[in-house]
């Protein structure tokens, strides 16, 4: 069994949290917008087409009768099904907990370049982007990452503790990658007071199981997504 | 046992969908800042004492040794052990994915008022506002009310399908009313075309096992929280 993905191509997006789970838990998938002729024109008619437990949007992954969107809420099955999360009821739903703190970063860390709406040009809102983008490096980033490193018990560990790493790392690993591409400056600043962090992102970049999805073309570059690299938008 | 619910007093907020899950449920809870002659600095203080699992914001849930904070995992977990969900592996991620984004919508309805920085005031952030929320009240509202309207097969019909609501038609109940509170103007150009969603809304209104709560003082008001009536940001 294989499971289908669907999600724009191009990008890495929110995508990329459930490509990380698929490609570390070594569990095979189709990117079906990648392969298909029709690209994303076949997403579009595949969302169309489904009637039964809709997504509101991609990504969305379909696997045994199941269509499952909205990524924790992807990621909390597959956890489940692939044992990428613990298997207690407190440590699977602790990984959630993260996961979901996680995705409120994402949407800020978007916010930043979209303040205004998500359909319009950033050079449309460039202005407010401007002002969006400085409380997020001043307030929001230390913050979370302040959160994050007072969650990891130290330099080796993983958030769910335990010896092995949960869906969860594997999403602050991408998290923190995209703060480094979209917010140097700021993360070259603030970096050293979240080594926790910083050490957990190394982990999960050096991890065996990922070593043939980061040296394929099927792990994209930053680019349009979430994490932009805009000169206005980052500062010390 | 009885839960211990730990949010900010006098706005209903976030913490409301895990009230509304509560009641509806006839599960013993006590609001534990409310309660507290210490008021708000007893959940600043309780936060900062958490070590194992810390919440990253209220709302959070004790009880039987869990801590569980972001309130589709607090939800997600009293659908489970309470049965407010339905208990099949696809049925509970289905709720799940709804309450996600429903969340979704929430975090976008807060924007509105304050697309820069949730810690400036309204006022200083006022025509960022203005503009975001009439993205909000012209594309927002109508793709979001449209999805569920979709989701919802007919006006007698609750979103997981079945005969008995889930915890995701409560907060779904609770998002329309906050709609309905802060963008009344336009909810009344735009309600005629969700009219399942309208419908939805009435049924969980009119719900036994809420009206207790809902003529007591434990249901607050609309105010200065996610949902908040500035006549600059409503509009037909």
């Amino acid at each position: 069994m294989s499971y289908e993905l669907w999600y724009w191509d191009g990008i890495p997006g929110r995508g990329e949290f459930v490509r990380l789970a698929l490609e570390a838990g070594g569990i095979p998938y189709r990117e079906c917008v990648r392969e298909s002729p029709d690209g994303e024109e076949a997403l579009l008619a595949d969302m169309r087409a489904r009637r039964v437990h809709p997504p509101f949007a991609p990504p969305y992954l379909v696997a045994d009768g199941l269509v499952l969107a909205q990524t924790a809420n992807i990621l909390l099955y597959l956890g489940e099904r692939h044992g990428l999360a613990p298997a207690s009821l407190e440590g699977r739903l602790w990984v959630n907990q993260l996961q979901l703190t996680i995705a409120d970063m994402v949407a800020e860390a978007h916010d930043t370049h979209h303040p205004i709406s998500a359909s319009a040009y950033f050079e449309e809102q460039k202005d407010e982007a401007i002002r969006r983008a400085k409380v997020f490096r001043g307030e929001r980033i230390p913050k979370f990452l302040g959160y994050f490193e007072q969650v990891l018990s130290g330099p080796e560990a993983w958030m769910a503790g335990g010896d092995r790493w949960s869906y969860a790392d594997l999403s602050l690993y991408h998290l923190v990658d995209g703060l480094l591409y979209a917010f140097p400056k700021r993360m070259g600043t603030v970096a050293a007071r979240f080594p926790n962090v910083m050490a957990l992102h190394r982990h999960v970049a050096a991890l065996p199981e990922l070593q043939d999805y980061f040296s394929s073309g099927r792990r994209l570059p930053f680019g349009e997504g979430i994490f932009r690299r805009y000169r206005e938008l980052d500062g010390k």
